[in-house]
């Protein structure tokens, strides 16, 4: 077995490929891949592999990978499952460094179809070359003519080159996405559909690519999450590269979550925690099909943030029904739209455009001129108080973009704040005109506001140390209140005080005055109410003491004979509100923080944010402002403070349980998570924590 | 002066056009409208009027509407503001029964054009000659070459001409939807610019186009809500005549809604009762604009449901993924995306279809063919689990429409559930082969879920009296809490028994039992807590003596020695929960009913839904099942169960203020409305009302 290092460079750039398995018949799905590579004229040398004949397609065939007369360095195999395994198998054999695997026919496919898989997976064990799929339509360099695929769009002469690289779930969509970028004159450098990413995954192909100057930028369609700490490290290092990433993610609704499952045999992942890794990698996600298509000029011109913006637009137009369908979108998503300056209108007006007072500036249909669209946007790009500025163009953009179009396209050019172009009207020249010179163009209000809310709101990648997102290799406990107090506090979280006693003692005096709550203390109680070992608001020794006995009592009689033998007595503490706090292992991107609004409020309404762990205070302070409930700890409606500064420690504290020292902490809850006035902290009054050995 | 009585012919059918101001440089804009006649080949009459030249354009001018040889029967005014009043007023005077007006310089432009705006009102109240605009861009209609427009969209040659009457506020967005509408093939009957409405407003306008034949169906751009009752009755007259009426509105976001008053002149609506006013209507409400154009195929198809429907699509798809984005955007918008019963599934194998498990039906690349595709829609069609059936359609649909885009027109045209197409690729042939046949089809996932949930959500429009939009002829008069008790308690809704007593006097015994709370009772107090007007939680008869000695002084001491005359004593009442339930007379669309969810979180989490009064019992139970925190009342987490049959009566018997007999009530609010345990009803423990005399 020869060691594949190379299979970087054979991905893209193969000087030699094999197709094994291709039909005599080029409309056939496995016809078509040699049509397609010939019609580009693919410089490399193809090798054609089919045992049942001597010539394919006017070609040579040979019988075997092994007969061919030289090494290939990507093999597509287009075959069934089971000579697809023999054939990988022989690509191992020979050195191959990759393979892409059109095959279905594995875990997604019954009993036989497991069979298969778990012969892959031995396969794949062995190391050696690398694979693509299987159930990968292909891999397609539009520079080089290497168009190992067999989607039928590719069919097309003349697709667009550019610099974008599609990584994609799903094999068909890659088509779909090279006819729509035509449409608008977007071109693309290479496109990969990653299939069951049994063995490279969507983030290390993606990786394998970046160094490619033809690659300037990528666009994910993805319909799960797998392999996150490849996909992270890739979106760090294309960062640092200055070449943006635009994602559309399956998975916002739970029957489309459903659907990804069934259709790539894969667990689908929720989508919040997809949300938020995508967010924390710097990946722009998008809530458009189009939208992905027209993110990305603009994300090459609008950099990521490091730290939280809403992003201020500042927009000027021809025709105010157009602007106001923008207006509505980029509102909707959370950006902020902002009047010009006085200072602006100053330079507008010496310039001889009426500024008028709005939030927009509307030039009017008299105002349909190269001269003055030209003055506009050169003062707007210089004024400090845009993010970007977007000049809404109406029906002249359809044929005379002379008057409106090719300003934008001559200011674009001079330093300045990025500026983009929404066409109000279906202007196809215009598009083409705008795409050519590289402004950030949009057809539809939603796309626009959907693709200036995913680059205003993109941030640069959060550094964390690799994604911990290992099983637990020993089994788990579950701790109960008291050492999930503890666990908590060595973390930094305070507890309301509290003591524990032995039941069958006297009431000794406590450290902390009453009223106190009295609760059973067991991790095998985590009903404690259910199970009567509650009792609130005892005011006297005497009380605990009754308390106490009947806390026994019940929970003997409720739970056959179970001996309580510790009881937590707590201090009664009121807060201007609670909150739930929470910790977990996520098995894709690892251990994560979710703060949420606590009691039915949670489910009914959906009020809860997570990031990551670890959580920075400023990243504490952006998860308190996401929580809608948090207004009611800030003085609504007049109201008194609570301690948000106090809170945000805590999400801090909860978050190191990411690293705890001595044990593993597989999960925490802490709810509610009492928060008191301000300056006077926040306290845990329940919890639970779930550990393993480390 | 003539009357005017055929001004609805005249509005798109005019033999005899004159256009006043026309310029003799084509290229202006008040040159545009006699250009564009004179191209589209308009068949009646156009005479031209322009006092300082003898010939325009190369045709013979007159100095005045008076001078012309013959009257015209609709005039397009393109001067400026002075000259255009001076220009209505010539049409009145000979009787000329429609004129459309391109000015701008009326209310929204200061001071001259408040003085403009005065001696138009002053004209239009005389009668006669009926407006449109000002501030229109004109009105077009493509049959008759009639294009009585200065939008520049309207050069373009062959446009595409269809059933479809577009109304907009916003005089570029018609030129913008006829371009966007050619590219697919989508054609136009006719079109209108509304401008400022001051006097025609858009719902009458397009009132009196309904019975044109070559008018099928109605597509809206509002910016806002102005003459709801001629909108209704239009909306109510084209339902009868099967032509739908789609509409788009801006203003969900409060920066659009602020850009519609600035752009118009006008007062923007609350959007949430515009929403729910068009729903009412039945007039389906899209989300994109792109939508709009691609929805009314759909409304044509799909009838409006006399009930509430999530609505019951069947998927049939060659590309998983695509077909996943589209039922991702459905899912999004609250349609129901069910899998093929079992009965559908055997004949779907009998015809030699393998229908899988899952929720959609994947033929695959392989099934992509005509037969596969022709016969899966064929069986979905007639099967009766479906409201409609999607057919997602992959990348043969660009080059190959022959193969699954084919046999969906032709199994369109037999019976059969509606059947739309969703286009993944870009596919501009199959776009117009569709729209040629009238099938509904979709270019965007976004678009098709947007369309598909308005057209499955829309409702036969109810039926209520004329909307009562008028304000209060007298001055009105805040009801004390006993009095509105007593006003609820007249429409059927009860409150928590109470009585009224003297402070001066001894405490009698009370009709109910303790523990009751004790309120000031004072119409000109309306904050009671405020002013240290109410006691809680009052045990005996001597407790209650005190309490109305401490409010009667808390209330003299905070208020001035205002002297407490009244105290409303109220039995003490728990519930399961709290709702709040208003009445108000919204000045655009007359009485409605809200029911919010009360205290904080009504305004945190926005969970509030509403009702044109008055409301039906069903319409009550929809509103229940609308308000999110209704399920805290329905046995949520197995708690018991409120009484919300009670709750929908009340909601009923609240409607029932906007009749009141001897009163007009301009608003009520209960706030609190107890909702108790199934059986026990509900009970007001709080509310006033403002009435006016009738």
């Amino acid at each position: 077995m020869t060691m594949a290092a190379d299979w970087t460079r054979s991905l893209l750039n193969p000087q030699r490929v094999a197709l094994v398995g291709v039909s005599d018949d080029p409309s056939k799905t496995a016809g078509r891949p040699l049509q397609f590579l010939r019609q580009a004229g693919f410089a490399g040398d193809i090798q054609i592999v089919n045992p049942r004949r001597e010539t394919v397609q006017g070609e040579r065939a040979f019988p075997s990978l092994t007969n061919l007369p030289e090494r290939p360095d990507h093999v597509f195999i287009l075959t069934d499952a089971e000579k697809a395994l023999d054939a990988l198998e022989e690509c191992q054999r020979l050195g191959v460094p990759v393979a892409t695997m059109l095959s279905a026919g594995f875990s997604e496919a019954g009993e036989r179809g497991r069979a298969n898989q778990a012969r892959l997976d031995a396969i794949l064990a062995r190391g050696g070359t690398r694979l693509i799929g299987p159930s990968s339509i292909g891999i397609v360099n539009l520079h080089t003519g290497l168009m190992l695929t067999a989607n039928a769009a590719f069919a097309e002469p003349d697709l667009p080159r550019g610099g974008i690289f599609v990584g994609s779930h799903s094999g068909s969509l890659i088509g779909a996405l090279v006819s729509r970028g035509k449409r608008k004159g977007i071109g693309f450098a290479g496109l990969v559909s990653v299939g069951a990413e049994c063995d490279l995954s969507i983030g290390q192909i993606c990786h394998a690519t970046f160094d490619d100057p033809k690659v300037t930028s990528y666009m994910l369609f993805l319909e799960t999450l797998r392999d996150a700490e490849a996909l992270r490290a890739f979106a760090i290092a294309a960062a640092e590269r200055g070449k943006p990433v635009a994602a559309y993610k399956l998975g916002r609704s739970d029957e489309a979550a459903e659907l990804a499952v069934s259709h790539t045999g894969s667990l689908a992942g929720a989508d919040e925690v997809a949300d938020i890794f995508l967010s924390e990698c710097g990946i722009a996600r998008v809530e458009s099909f189009e939208g992905l298509i027209e993110v990305l000029p603009l994300l090459e011109r609008v950099p990521a943030s490091p730290t939280r913006r809403k992003g201020r637009v500042g927009v000027v137009t021809t025709t105010g029904g157009g602007a106001a369908m923008a207006v509505e979108t980029m509102a909707l998503r959370g950006v902020d739209v902002v009047p010009a300056s006085e200072a602006t209108r100053e330079k507008l007006r010496a310039a001889g455009i009426d500024a008028g007072h709005g939030r927009i500036l509307d030039l009017t249909l008299a105002g349909t001129r190269y001269d003055v669209m030209k003055s506009a946007l050169d003062i707007l790009r210089a004024a400090p108080e845009f993010d970007l500025v977007l000049a809404s163009v109406g029906s002249s953009a359809r044929f005379n973009p002379e008057l409106a179009v090719q300003p934008a396209i001559d200011a674009a050019q001079g330093p300045g704040t990025p500026l983009a172009v929404f066409l109000v009207p279906d202007a196809p020249d215009a598009t083409r005109l705008l795409a050519a010179s590289g402004v950030p163009a949009f057809q539809f209000p939603e796309t626009c506001g959907d693709a200036i809310a995913a680059a205003l709101h993109r941030r640069l990648p959060r550094r964390l140390r690799p994604l911990d997102i290992g099983a637990a290799e020993q089994p788990s406990l579950v701790l109960d209140e008291a050492a999930s107090y503890a666990l908590f506090a060595a973390s930094g979280l305070a507890s309301a005080p509290h003591v524990v006693l032995d039941p069958g003692q006297p009431v000794p005096d406590l450290p902390f005055p009453f009223p106190v709550v009295a609760k059973v203390l067991d991790a095998e109680i985590p009903h404690k109410t259910d199970a009567g070992g509650v009792v609130l608001n005892i005011r006297s020794a005497e009380e605990l003491a009754a308390a106490i006995a009947r806390i026994t009592a019940r929970v003997a009689e409720r739970m056959a004979g179970h001996r309580v033998t510790r009881i937590l007595v707590q201090q009664m503490t009121k807060g201007l509100g609670e909150v739930l706090l929470g910790f977990r292992r996520d098995p894709q991107v690892g251990p994560i923080v979710v703060l949420a609004a606590g009691g039915i409020y949670t489910e009914i309404y959906r009020d809860s944010t997570m990031r990551l762990a670890p959580v920075s205070r400023e990243g504490a302070i952006e998860m308190i402002a996401d929580l809608k409930s948090s207004r009611i700890l800030d003085g609504f409606r007049g109201g008194p403070k609570g301690d948000l500064a106090a809170l945000a420690d805590a999400i801090v504290a909860v978050s190191k349980l990411a690293d705890a020292q001595d044990v593993r902490v597989e999960e925490a809850e802490i709810n509610p998570l009492l928060v008191l006035a301000e300056g006077q902290g926040v306290l845990a009054i329940d919890g639970l924590a779930r550990v393993s050995k480390t």
